[in-house]
């Protein structure tokens, strides 16, 4: 019989999980589907990696990173640790718990540096359309190679969807913001800080883009950092200069107005406003269409499309768990592919969603939340030979997370803690994040880093 | 027999034209085809629909307009005046000859705002795919309404493409560039000068998009704008502290090095680095790939695709001549459809488009490129029954401008030309472009210009 054809939209953490997932199934000697795995971009590690280009790239496609500069880890690395790949195993001694970014680019690339999967990927490709044939119960995939603008017609037998839905920016309308003389753009077109210095900065929102990104702009020197919520206040205690205003009624010029009547001259507006599932490559029946949550809804183990299992979603999820519950995810769905997990009928798929999206209602705080995706993870994970480990231990470390954030919002990735996978405690940074400038790998991993320092200055 | 369905894609100023020759046709008593006009903005009048936002949309789509808040016409009005719907039949009275663009989108809106072609256009709907069927000699094309997110699939006989070429950002990699701790952006993503005000501003590029917005800066109140040209530098007398340098050896943080080996430290950087012909919407073998240049390969008549001539793009030229140029392609194609002209046989075809392409190629002068332009224009119009004008006159203007520009590149905007449609010259303008701060039509068109900017100041 004629091997199944896969297609894997995306080689980020989760399109690489995907491409992991089957390649172990292999060595241990499964029979496995020809995979073939489009990449946008040419590298891989999809929000990992970094590009200076904003907007559209050299060959006029959107960016698809919405990463910057100076970004470290915003969460324990010990939350998000490879079951399959520690860090320990990566970098041969302890690290710290926040790295920055080229650390984790580092090690999601290192577990598959040394397989041949890469040759899997067509970088610099594109998926532009896709359709299903009913009566054949397959895909045609167009896609085209972007340097030669080649068109290439394909039929795949399943697709996996994993383009990520942080990288096509929501971005809202507010009255009078065509006025605005300043510098205005998405996070997602926010490259780094250091221009900041001595100006007045406004984020619009309340969540991880705004905590981060007016983190940076105080951090390299910002005169003034005023963050605008619409519900609640993201409520650190912030310190000197920085401060939350709630949202905005209207800008006229380069004056900003708040719904509480004050109003504040600024130099630089960062719309930390969220992003879209957006999959311009499907229609409309194939194409996930959620708010940014936990469970969105349509997807029977969180991944698999209810209205055509042959198309699966990996990290469609709003993220507490990463690249762990990626590597689930890719997992449960490789065994379904293999046959390993019988899919159930649509009636018992749909009596499961139902049933998870009662709890995802029931959910009212964060803890809950962290809790909720961990049964998730706990549950896809025990249904595959993904290694299991301590997901309780995991929401500890999320809750202590929380409460270290709370404590210091300048200071918490300062904070160590120790690894799930192999208990080695991580190791304190040579430098306090807010006094660190210098977000190489080198850098990071120097012995001494004075010297290094001196060398990047020089 | 049944009646053949045309889209039109993009409702610019090309997809306009294509709209209101089918218009002109029809209210002469023509039968004329079934058209769909599909335009990705909420509103019609492509680069002239000016959006504050950059890079992506409040729909995850590529931005179209290249347009910023301060943009005047950088080529007298006379040279792109519609010969069936003048100036002065527009505004009533004679206006300055380089008018904002708010007054030039009002003007191209104002010839179809009286008729019903509105309703033929599907607003912020975009195209996603489109495929040719051999046998059926049809287009299949799959657009995709964005607020809903609807998707739809239909069957053309006819595609135009007049989406433009000026909405792709050419964005080259320059070494170091990630270094850059600026503000870097390209002309697509640049919307205004004012932030610009006391900065070091560097505009990479010396076509109009470097000359523009580096008299923009300058108008702002830069501190200085230094240009850096590729082969030749733009050459103007420029005023003190705008300099032109040679193209770039290295960025390294705020630094620039040229490769004359001098450097200079720079707040901001404008890309000023050209567009790209791309149609995404559109597989390899329908798909124009060309650089801009007056005469790209592979249009019949410039503007028939010679692999498929059910097939046409709209103004997929480099332009000194605009929107008069697209009328006599749109009528031209019009009447291809209609029957009034007879296609050429494909040999025919190749032989007129050899033609002109040695007389492309024998250009050696821009004075020589505006001319192959007009002839071109010439050839095309009278073919159809756009109304005639007088294009060697047109071509007297364009060299007059050049010759203005050369004389004072900050005060060529204040001189006046006649229309050669009507005769009427152009009012002298109340403010001159480099001391007028309010770029608005109320402004523009004020009687009392000093109570409309105490009103807009107000």
């Amino acid at each position: 019989m004629k091997k199944e054809r896969v297609a894997i939209i995306g080689a980020g953490p989760s399109g690489m999980a995907q491409l992991r997932a089957f390649e172990a199934a292999r060595d241990a000697g499964a029979e496995v589907p020809e995979v073939v795995s489009f990449e946008k971009q040419a590298d891989w590690g999809g929000q990992w990696n970094f590009s200076w280009r904003t907007g559209l790239d050299e060959y006029g496609e959107p960016v698809h990173s919405s990463m910057y500069r100076n970004l470290w880890s915003n969460g324990p690395k010990e939350a998000l640790e490879f079951a399959d790949y520690t860090f320990d195993e990566h970098f041969g001694r302890p690290i710290s718990s926040y790295p920055p970014r080229p650390v984790l680019w580092d090690y999601i690339a290192g577990r598959l540096a040394k397989t041949d999967v890469r040759s899997k990927i067509r970088f610099q490709t594109i998926v532009r359309w896709v359709e299903f044939d009913e009566d054949a119960e397959t895909f045609t995939l167009t896609s085209e190679h972007l340097p030669t603008g080649e068109t290439r017609v394909e039929t795949f037998d399943r697709i996996v969807v994993a383009s990520g839905h942080f990288s096509f920016p929501n971005v809202p309308d507010f009255p009078g913001v065509e006025t605005f003389t300043g510098s205005i753009r998405h996070a997602h077109d926010f490259r780094g800080a250091e221009a900041l210095k001595g100006r007045d900065v406004l984020v619009i929102g309340s969540s991880y883009s705004a905590e981060d990104i007016g983190s940076q702009a105080f951090k390299m020197g910002a005169r003034s950092v005023t963050a605008s919520y619409r519900t609640a206040p993201m409520g650190y205690d912030w310190p000197e200069g920085f401060e939350e205003r709630p949202t905005i009624e209207r800008f006229d010029g380069d004056v900003v107005h708040f719904v509480d009547g004050t109003s504040k001259r600024v130099d630089a507006v960062i719309l930390c406003t969220g992003y879209l599932h957006k999959y311009p490559f499907l229609p409309e029946d194939l194409s996930l269409s959620s708010p940014n949550n936990v469970y969105p809804a349509g997807l029977y183990g969180g991944v698999i499309w209810q209205k055509n299992p042959r198309l699966a979603y990996l990290g469609a999820q709003d993220q507490w768990f990463t690249f762990n519950m990626f590597d689930v995810q890719a997992w449960f769905v490789r065994d379904l592919i293999l046959g390993r997990i019988e899919l159930p009928d649509e009636a018992e798929r749909e009596a499961s969603i139902t049933d998870w999206l009662a709890r995802f209602d029931a959910i009212e705080t964060a803890a809950d939340e962290i809790r909720f995706q961990a049964d998730y993870v706990r549950d896809l994970g025990q249904q595959t030979d993904y290694p299991a480990f301590d997901i309780d231990r995991v929401v500890e470390i999320f809750l202590a997370w929380k409460a270290d954030k709370k404590k210091d919002i300048m200071g918490y990735r300062d904070r160590v803690y120790p690894s799930v996978m192999t208990g080695t405690l991580a190791a304190e940074h040579h430098t306090p994040w807010i006094d660190e400038l210098d977000d190489s790998l080198e850098r990071y991993l120097a012995e001494d880093p004075d010297e290094t320092q001196e060398r990047s200055a020089a």
